[in-house]
């Protein structure tokens, strides 16, 4: 049961954005920059940080919808997005979406862990201060994210088909469409 | 030295923020929403919270900068932000808030942390839901400015006069404000 009282019904982080659209919106805002807007790095790629985060944090909700994602932008690649949570190096991907990947799990723990080594390594591997400053930001989000969902003891479905079938939608549609479906708008009362 | 190369002279949080403004500005929306916007908590009694969970992060910036918008909004007390700081339980704070700043340290170490006794404890005291939302959730915001601040190895200024001046400016202006000065306009060529 969740620690307030939230939509019925209604999973992860978008029960406690129904409560509160005023920090909903920005919070949206910022995930869709960050994860869907115009970049040198694929809505894939940024995905799977998202998803290593949010698995490095054990938040059940956020690693499979997260991970969904990831996988519907890779082509259905499951398999890939299960070896980059469980050990990235041995993973499908470049040696530079590992290096930040590397970054971001030092972020996970803290900021200062990040060692000027870590960026010098991605750097080395091609990575622009564009990507390492997102990489910075992704995995903070997700910090966020992460304690927004549990913090509050929301409620996650089981069924692996649900994350499938939502992460097709917000890959079409954004994520601050994700608060202005239907029923959020008639739960608002607007 | 930070990581990636930002603006000149800018401290803390703003430099990365005028190095990508497009997350810069949903950023700032957010926390004025959360520490600035209508609501049953004091700006003094929410800045403290991220005040409180930005020392537990151990980020000089934040718990610095917040520490004296917290002071400016309580009359200049700034002992008053130092105790809480130490040991908030002998503060002189309302037990709503001690309560609060519980579940804000909670959430600090991990959302899943956070149990149904130290939301029933507040309540007890007199906390409603959206109290309680906006704790979780300024708690995790700030989980997440931490790590963007400190993963970037940002800049901080060692002189406390420079926090009391800039905090008088976010109290008046608000976050938003703060990346469209003068310097920062100028910096984005706009």
């Amino acid at each position: 049961m969740s620690h307030i009282t939230l939509p019925e019904g209604v999973p992860g982080i978008r029960g406690p954005m129904m409560f509160r659209p005023e920090t909903a919106k920005p919070l949206n805002e910022l995930v869709d920059v960050l994860l869907r807007g115009p970049h040198t790095l694929s809505p894939g790629e940024r995905e799977l940080i998202a998803t290593y985060v949010s698995a490095k944090n054990d938040c059940n909700y956020c690693e499979t919808i997260h991970g969904a994602i990831a996988a519907h932008h890779l082509n259905g690649n499951e398999e890939l997005v299960r070896r980059v949570k469980l050990d990235f190096e041995e993973a499908g991907i470049s040696a530079k979406l590992k290096a930040l990947l590397a970054i971001a799990g030092k972020v996970q723990l803290g900021g200062k862990s990040v060692t000027p080594e870590d960026i010098d390594c991605a750097r080395n591997l091609g990575a622009t201060d564009l990507e390492i400053h997102d990489t910075v930001l992704i995995a903070a989000v997700f910090c966020m994210c992460n304690r927004y969902v549990d913090g509050l003891a929301t409620w996650a479905p089981d069924d692996p088909e649900f994350y499938r079938q939502r992460a097709a939608i917000v890959a079409t549609h954004g994520y601050s469409a994700s608060t202005l479906t239907p029923a959020a708008t008639a739960q608002r009362g607007s």
